[in-house]
């Protein structure tokens, strides 16, 4: 018997996906071989590919194929107005949802010490650069309202301090469309704490 | 913007993937492209070595690298004992558990007509020349207890009724460990139904 087989090593490999635990990499490994071997040459065309033409825009630090991604070298959008997100799945969502129209920067994850992605891993000094360099007017810190998300914000903002821009996040309250009745205390209170003067 | 770009393109192959949807997919890739290159190129580099090393074992059926699989080579199993499985995961426990020495044959899933998976998808014909040819003393259908399972097994206690060889069934019963607190009703009943008498 060989030292490893090809299964074994596929099933390895198919441990690297992220949720992907022993079990589910055999069942994706025995489907692939048995039943879509058409996919599985999908997946080794679509990787290659990505992984020879995806790189990061210069600008943004979004996924791009080119230099500048095609948001970055809109003219059409607010090139002095930058949201920072966590991820390009965040930039999606807020891209699908037209919330926004100015330029984004894209941290890819955010701060967890005990994971070793700090400041460094995020990319923060380049994101202060272009805030100093492309006459940036206003930074939407848009992290997720988790806590490792709010102490990336609170950081980014601690940084940016001594620079003239204005600094600011997206509000926190109630989603359109909740029921107070199961809304949790947290959001509660940061509804009540943020309420707004109705005008008049 | 080109007509798809390469994460569109990854993202779908990777869509392919048993149990993986639009989400689980974008996940992926960004997880891939940002995190874990390496990952993607060992990925690539296994799904194209098993798709070319890997076949089917001309006896049992199971995934092998070779014409006869380890097990259908070995001498010191008993090559007239037919285990039928419907995958190489049922082997796979069965082969960890040591509950049987002789030999396999692997379905390769059960019978299901609604999903065009029917007797010619399960080389059930190959099976039969087998305990034909091969001198088979017993089969014991070892499918799944499931619905797909017993229609599979009914299916092929059918096929080899006229044959001279013992067809023979897992036992079903009560889980070693389980409480008759948490049984469902289908076990219990099969567990009384089949209850055993005890040699004294």
């Amino acid at each position: 018997m060989p030292a490893k087989s090809a299964i074994d090593t596929l099933r390895e490999a198919l441990k690297r996906l992220p949720g992907i635990g022993p079990k589910s990499a055999q069942r994706m490994a025995f489907h692939l071989l048995e039943r879509d071997r058409d996919g599985a040459t999908m997946i080794v065309e679509a990787l290659n590919f990505a992984l020879a033409s995806v790189s990061h825009c210069t600008h943004c630090n979004n996924f791009s194929e080119t230099e500048i991604c095609t948001i970055c070298a809109n003219t059409k959008r607010d090139q002095t107005l930058l949201c920072v997100v966590e991820t390009p799945a965040d930039l999606e969502s807020i891209e699908q949802a037209s919330a926004f129209r100015g330029v984004y920067f894209v941290l890819m994850g955010h701060l967890a010490p005990l994971d070793g992605i700090g400041p460094d891993q995020l990319s923060v000094d380049r994101l202060t650069r272009t805030v100093a360099d492309r006459g940036i007017r206003e930074v939407v810190l848009a992290t997720n309202l988790t806590v490792e998300g709010e102490s990336t914000a609170d950081y980014i903002a601690s940084v940016l301090q001594n620079s003239d821009v204005v600094i600011s996040r997206l509000a926190r309250g109630v989603p359109v469309g909740g029921e107070l009745e199961y809304m949790d205390a947290g959001t509660l209170n940061q509804a009540f704490d943020e309420r707004r003067q109705i005008q008049r």
